[in-house]
């Protein structure tokens, strides 16, 4: 399971006060906690108010690199923003994100290539977010298809379902349960993941419908995933679900109570 | 999701020793707590060391229905044992379980049909259990069939494809889940079940494993489950996993944070 650490966010409040005042020590503790629990990459994002966010989102990567070596996920809908960002990166990035929108996926998959990074993309487009499974995972064939047009392997591509919350569009579980199922089944499988919190949005125990959302995801097929790596049973939860999977290379000494 | 209480089984010294000295109120108190908690059905399972075991079943069965109305399931490999609890239950009954080898088969479906019973059916036959998902999918197909030709409606039908312990076992888990999914794909699908306890059997950690499984199996359409209900983690997850798959009637409340 590759998990993205969320907490670096401009759009919590409490982070968008730390990135605004430029608090480099509170900024880094997050950076180095999200990566001892398990983060392959640490998602940054400057929210969306910023009068320079081309600008904070360097200050916010070269913060984060100077105390954590593993690499960085750029959030932004912005194309200058993640080439700001890809500039200050020492490693390779994973850009986050690009829709299915023609235009756009055009000058983000360029990004991608020239830059060597890894890529988010929402299985949406110019009609929106299709409501059904069938309706994503057709968008989904396109951008793997567009993809390879411009050369990018299937393990720098990362095809994001759209996960939308629970509490506002109940028939969300089925939707992306199928839509993760479909892609996985293709013969060279992109990685495929999600935002996980939002499932939760609006709902009380929101950790319990996230751990439980994600332990079903990955039996369908989900290989990603943009979460909270700091909540303990979250990460618990997803690695008895690898070990389940049999994706986990220390699966004997889990089931045998020795921590890994 | 239809859950099948498992704490009355002579399989568990503490409940083997209630049932030889004939404890009726402790039984009664397991009994109850378990219709309390949610279980459709209450498993009753004198263990194998009997002398008289159709004569302990029986006394299970009257000391059950003193004090919950709710269906049994007779779990027993033996004939008689199952015949004589029903002639002793006041509601047609769940048999646990046949398998698939021919005569057994036979002579349990019409035991079956006679009581109106609803019957557990293992994926496994002559052969023993296939180690792939394909052969115990071909043995499903083969007990659906036999249930159709003897007049067993497919919702009395409970197909169980086997679930092993991870721990000796590794690819149990894909295994499983690949039959499940499949099995939920016919045209007019039988319940699928699992003993859920015997995945984490020998394993350290074995709620977590349970719980894990249980929302992963059921993710890929696992809707009945013989479980211990007593355990409200497992329960918390199953319902969150529920409104997940739209399968709950109460999920507008349960989002809100409103108990049901």
């Amino acid at each position: 399971m590759i998990f993205i650490g969320e907490r670096i966010s401009g759009s919590q409040p409490r982070v968008y006060k730390l990135i605004l005042e430029k608090n480099r020590e509170e900024v880094q503790k997050l950076a180095r906690k999200q990566a001892e629990a398990g983060a392959a990459y640490l998602d940054l994002n400057v929210g969306t108010a910023w009068l320079r966010p081309a600008e904070m989102m360097v200050w916010l990567v070269k913060t984060v690199q100077e105390v954590v070596n593993i690499p960085i996920a750029l959030d932004s809908r912005r194309l200058d923003v993640i080439e700001a960002g890809i500039r200050a990166c020492k490693n390779p990035v994973l850009i986050n994100s690009t829709t299915g929108e023609k235009n756009k996926l055009a000058s983000f998959m360029e990004l991608a290539v020239k830059h060597k990074s890894a890529i988010v993309a929402l299985t949406m487009d110019e009609q929106g977010i299709p409501p059904h499974a069938v309706g994503r995972v057709a968008i989904a064939k396109r951008i793997m298809e567009f993809a390879d047009g411009y050369g990018l392997p299937r393990d720098r591509l990362f095809i994001d379902p759209v996960l939308l919350p629970l509490k506002f569009s109940h028939s969300q579980g089925p939707v992306i349960l199928e839509a993760i199922r479909h892609i996985a089944q293709e013969k060279t499988p992109p990685h495929i993941i999600v935002g996980l919190s939002n499932v939760s949005q609006g709902a009380k125990g929101r950790r319990l419908i996230n751990r439980t959302f994600l332990t079903m995801a990955m039996a369908c097929g989900l290989d990603a995933v943009i979460a909270d790596v700091l909540d303990p049973h979250l990460m618990e939860a997803a690695t008895v679900a690898e070990v389940i999977v049999e994706r986990h290379p220390h699966a004997d000494q889990i089931l045998r109570g020795v921590k890994k």
